[in-house]
């Protein structure tokens, strides 16, 4: 395998968007070995597929400390996982707490499927510390990382809401800090996420990790008479994933792949993927705090996410952008309304320590 | 690039399974160069991402002589084209011509997602000729390639039904014959197929072809009050396509070689592949009619698939079949309840003819 000349490259241009973002330096190696084993020509019903099946979520179930009660299956997206659970946990109404795009959409998703959906939204920016006053909702959507905002829900608020609402369904969108949260599964009932962000991967999948309460509500839904969706509902999501199988042909490179990043990561050990990202983090925290015309776009220390971190750079946007690109370093955009005087950069298992020396360095010029 | 191992191991295996079949030769060099170029780095809204989303559309338009008036968007796999179709275009009841496991699969869709669907059911291995005398459907679905049955609906027959129903909404899947087929676009409103079959592709991309009649009925719908879906409803599709975007992040690179693979059938020329096609077909039909141990399937020559073709074996299933893998020839296993007496031959643009002759051979030993 000569794989030097993606090295060259990654040497050259390192990509903070936050996703798809920079790859995890192993993955052309991964695909390259599933070309080399045939594997894009066997079956989705083969002893061979079910096996990258197993071992990818064998690897998630070890790294994620995903407990045995709780299962996994794949989707194309993280955005398939918004309109699946509600279609297939939700007869009238869920709750969503907006602070940014992403949330929004969720709940968005929910009208559109003609639900009777509640929201809380706060400012761009800003977090949530209170837990709302009013009646349980069936479900309830936590984004716990804002990708648009660089916002971060604490894991204990997470507990809060679980204390306050027993009965919901909590279901937690973690596309954009996986596999960074290091989440109570007693207090969640579902989380997710998609392979583009911190797993390095290429996008077109997302990973869906739900319980037996899931399984069961969907269950009575259908009993009802509603529709639960058809080939990828939750039943017979679970259905095949009790038999390492998906529905229908899936991206089964994506599933090949992201078995042998998650070993990848086992290998590196996610105590150090942790305290590593905690150390990215805060370096540039830092340096944006001390900046003279830099902010962070979070001021409330604690709501500030660890892998998306987001910064306020005014009428400088761009010639800062010019100076870090000159560097080789991509930040990505500001979200919507807020292209034009921030930039956001992603702190995933892909950006080496190195490398976020090198950003603060040529930020700090 | 090093990639001799790749064509050692085409040399010595080639998979005749109907999808996820032989990739097309051409798929690992695009792969490759996609990850030289740092394409699944890049932002799906990006330019680079809108250049690689219209050479797909642009070089299929040409090769499918798709009209201008109708549109292409990307969905996960052809399984989802069958969920959104419903959800996007039928008010109440659709049609379903049934002769395998696939047509009855979209025909079970529609129950899932609680329409009042029709079905007109044939035995397994025939076709269909006369045009059904009932009340007009909003949609009429007709599975022109039954990938589990080896049975092909004539061109012919789709104008007849066009011409019986003229306002029913005719939407054709042809996930296993196309490239292949001629579609006379004026008989049909919609049409769609999966890159893991005739394009030689790894799995995990749709591709939908509609034209304004759908998006017509979908907004009409809409205008009903009732659900179409989310994010990938036909209208939130159309919007984005038009931009040459997709509403959320796609299998990118998988949208990004198919432009290439298209590429390659334009240089190639669809008319000596379509020629090829049907002298590959010949050759083995022509063989399975000889034989003394073997017979094809499907019965009525009219109603033989010249891109998935099916044989019984009846007790020598498991001899032929290993006598064919000593050859390197895997052909797929039969479906279903058929799964011990029949072998599947996929006849796709990757399997050349030089291939074919040896299959031909080997069968004929």
């Amino acid at each position: 395998m000569v794989d030097l000349p993606l090295k060259l490259i990654s040497m050259t241009k390192i990509d903070f968007a936050p996703g798809p973002s920079q790859l995890y330096f192993t993955v052309e190696g991964h695909m390259r070995r599933a070309f080399k084993e045939g594997f894009p020509s066997i079956s989705h019903r083969s002893k061979k597929f079910e096996e990258a099946y197993q071992r990818a979520t064998q690897n998630l179930r070890e790294l994620l400390s995903i407990p045995n009660d709780f299962h996994i299956a794949f989707c194309g997206s993280a955005s398939e996982v918004w309109e699946r659970s509600i279609q297939s946990l939700v007869v009238e109404n869920s709750l969503h707490l907006i602070n940014g795009a992403f949330s929004k959409k969720f709940y968005e998703t929910a009208i559109q499927l003609k639900k009777k959906p509640l929201k809380i939204e706060v400012s761009l920016g800003t977090g949530f510390t209170a837990v709302p006053s009013l009646e349980e909702p069936e479900l309830i959507a936590l984004t716990q990382n804002e990708t648009s905002t660089g916002v971060s829900l604490p894991l204990s608020y997470i507990s809060d809401m679980r204390a306050k609402f027993p009965n919901a369904i909590i279901i937690v969108d973690a596309v954009s800090s996986m596999p960074y949260p290091t989440f109570d599964y007693s207090k969640i009932d579902s989380v997710f996420f998609s392979v583009q962000k911190g797993f390095g991967m290429p996008a077109g999948l997302g990973v869906w990790i739900y319980n037996q309460r899931c399984i069961d509500k969907c269950k009575s839904i259908q009993a009802k008479g509603m529709s639960i969706g058809s080939y990828h509902s939750l039943l017979s999501l679970h259905e095949f994933t009790l038999k390492n199988q998906t529905p229908v042909t899936p991206n089964m490179l994506a599933i090949y792949v992201l078995g042998y990043v998650a070993q990848d990561f086992l290998n590196r050990g996610i105590a150090a993927i942790r305290k590593e990202t905690e150390y990215k983090a805060a370096l540039l925290y830092q340096t944006l705090d001390k900046h003279a015309l830099i902010k962070p776009f979070v001021k409330e220390k604690e709501a500030r996410s660890k892998t998306v971190i987001i910064a306020d750079f005014g009428d400088n946007t761009n010639s800062i952008k010019e100076k870090l690109q000159a560097k080789g370093l991509f930040p990505g955009e500001g979200y919507g309304e807020l292209k034009k005087t921030q930039l956001r950069f992603a702190n995933f298992p892909a950006h080496s320590k190195e490398q976020y020396e090198l950003l603060v360095d040529v930020l700090g010029q």
